[in-house]
């Protein structure tokens, strides 16, 4: 299958190109390097070592594997980008990780607001505009966020929700909460994708990913040019990474506020699985399908337990001290959300488990010297964004 | 009060400014002139003959009431330009029209849809960064659609709804179908507006406006250089509004497919007032309220017999026939809309009539040498654009 990877420089984004070609899939990727300036901007980084570019990776896995992945450096913003990707390397799937994913970063201010919304809206659209003239058998693998839901006090379904209401019914969008402007982004694009699909008869997947752990896949773990990216500051770090990161350097570990946010969770493994399934699978013509792509639900202090527990484990004295929370969101709410259309599809979940968190410590300990540790506390606050951390 | 209307110089928002000033509001409009560049770009006009500037619009003004209207020609994308205005004008009601408000435009092509949604989403965003960091106090007046929702099969409520779901319930954002990509940016904007204000505190009405009619308004009567547009072309003229120009031109009607397509009306005068009314019931603080805001349903198929029988009676010999529908909707579905929070408010609707009929021909009669008969039937369509009109 021919299967275009956008922003697949990214940390996803890389392993799952990797893992296509590895199923002897032909697979070409774009990215524009965002996360890559953004860190650079900020003094920040992967604390991974990643390969220089698209051209170091590409080339270290055509050493290891003996297969092609093609690449483009571009801006999927940029229409004519799109139109040539699309031309040129007729895509079957399209695989789109290609957008803003930080939450912090949208709220940082009036600007980050507006890129992220921009960057975000226009190269979806860009991609389904490419698909109704280019493409119109391809299949779109979308990355949403179970971030688009919220926290309602209902279960969140699939996507989709049937509503009774006085004496009628219909199936319909379920509703969204969305907790940042990044969210509403996301929120957008689905808008913006089941349109497509009803109008124009596109067949897409929305795959509402939960938060993503891990650092390693049987890619990665090949060659050092090979691994992928691994955040932890405040920006693109997920409070597991960031737990973990703490525990390494002998900090307490910052839970926002009361810490009963309760979120769905993933390994990165599970994620290659789920848009591979997703991707063998592929929606029929002017279906739009929402799949909630998580394996188990957390809430923030979880987390925080599992890893002070596994830091027992592995010798590390590991202390808990929660931090105002910079974030506007629920602290305690109830949070049951449906995830059984991956499964169906043949999805084995790998669970999050003591020993994770420390083949994870592990990873982070061989790269203790790299962290920078006034990177992991909040200072962008969803009310205003603070010139220092939020003290922790 | 300090009212600020974004979009004073379009169909709405220029009689809304003279409204809000005959009532003694201290009112500044902004506008970057959009419709009129499209319109001379694709050179059509509107059918009455509007002033040639905000300059000679509130000059005019100022001559028959002795009450100053502020404006600011300028485009609400561009941060400067909004800071500035809430700087020095300090809104305490931002009344906002200032989107690009046609549905056939969006769907033109890839560029026409992406600039409706960066500049709706954009200027959107600017506006509720502006609030929140310059106006915290202000209310935002909205100008959304009906056409967010639709048509879906159950009863549509007034932007939230009671869902029951496995034993539990929640007052959720009504589901949203929108119909084109205008329609998705007015459903981004809702996104975006209930986020700033469950986040930020803000004040924000949604008003989702049904389909507007009429020409006049008493301040549009007192003056020739006060007269409001009229669209009845293809991109900007609503349905009544192109039957209307078609009967006095001895044109058939053109229903787009079976016309079973049901949507809210109302009339010009009751728009304003609707505005009137919201803006003197302000949102309370971290409020996000949505009023459907019209006074009437009809199908389209109602709408040209309507307008057949008023033809008859002033003397024009109307026919209908209907064309391929060059959009993608349903010809014939379930409607019917809950609008009773602005008749709560206090609304007393006009209804349309075949008086009312009679009166928008008058006005077109006296115009008719203006009416570019090409400019009517559909060109665009929701699945391609055709180089010529859908025959007619």
């Amino acid at each position: 299958m021919r299967i275009l990877i956008l922003g697949g420089d990214g940390y996803l984004g890389w392993p799952t190109a990797m893992y296509f070609s590895s199923l002897g899939h032909e697979v070409h990727v774009v990215d524009n390097y965002f996360r890559r300036r953004v860190h650079r901007e900020a003094g920040t980084d992967s604390l991974t070592p990643i390969a220089a570019d698209l051209a170091a990776r590409t080339s270290a896995w055509r050493d290891l594997s003996g297969n092609e992945i093609g690449f483009t450096e571009g801006d999927l913003t940029e229409w004519p980008v799109v139109e040539r990707l699309f031309r040129e390397f007729s895509p079957e799937t399209v695989v789109h990780y290609g957008e803003q994913p930080s939450a912090p970063w949208s709220m940082i201010d009036r600007a980050h607001a507006v890129e992220t919304q921009t960057n975000n809206v226009v190269n979806t659209l860009n991609v389904l505009w490419a698909m109704r003239d280019l493409a119109p058998d391809s299949h779109l693998v979308k990355l949403g966020t179970m971030g688009e839901y919220g926290t309602p006090n209902i279960d969140i379904e699939e996507g989709f929700i049937e509503v009774e209401h006085n004496g009628r019914s219909d199936r319909l969008p379920f509703p969204k909460l969305p907790g940042s402007l990044y969210h509403c982004s996301k929120v957008h694009d689905s808008t913006n994708i089941h349109f497509a699909c009803r109008v124009w008869g596109l067949r897409a997947t929305d795959l509402n990913q939960g938060v993503v752990y891990g650092i390693e896949t049987e890619q990665t773990k090949l060659d050092p040019r090979l691994v992928t990216r691994f955040d932890y500051d405040e920006v693109f770090g997920t409070a597991l990474n960031r737990f973990c990161t703490q525990a390494v350097i002998g900090h307490p570990l910052t839970p926002y506020g009361k810490g009963g946010q309760t979120r769905g969770y993933l390994n990165v493994v599970d994620t290659l699985r789920c848009v591979e399934l997703a991707s063998m699978n592929p929606a029929a013509e002017g279906e739009y399908r929402v799949f909630n792509q998580f394996t188990e639900q957390f809430s923030i202090n979880e987390l925080a337990d599992l890893v002070q527990r596994a830091g027992k484990a592995y010798g590390l004295d590991v202390e808990i001290a929660h931090v105002d929370n910079p974030r506007v969101e629920l602290e305690e709410h109830y949070y049951n959300a449906t995830h059984t259309k991956l499964v169906d599809l043949g999805l084995k979940p790998h669970l999050l488990s003591e020993t994770l968190v420390e083949s994870m410590f592990s990873v982070i300990e061989r790269h203790r010297d790299r962290v920078l540790p006034g990177s992991i506390l909040p200072r962008t606050r969803w009310r205003g964004t603070l010139a220092e951390p939020v003290p922790g």
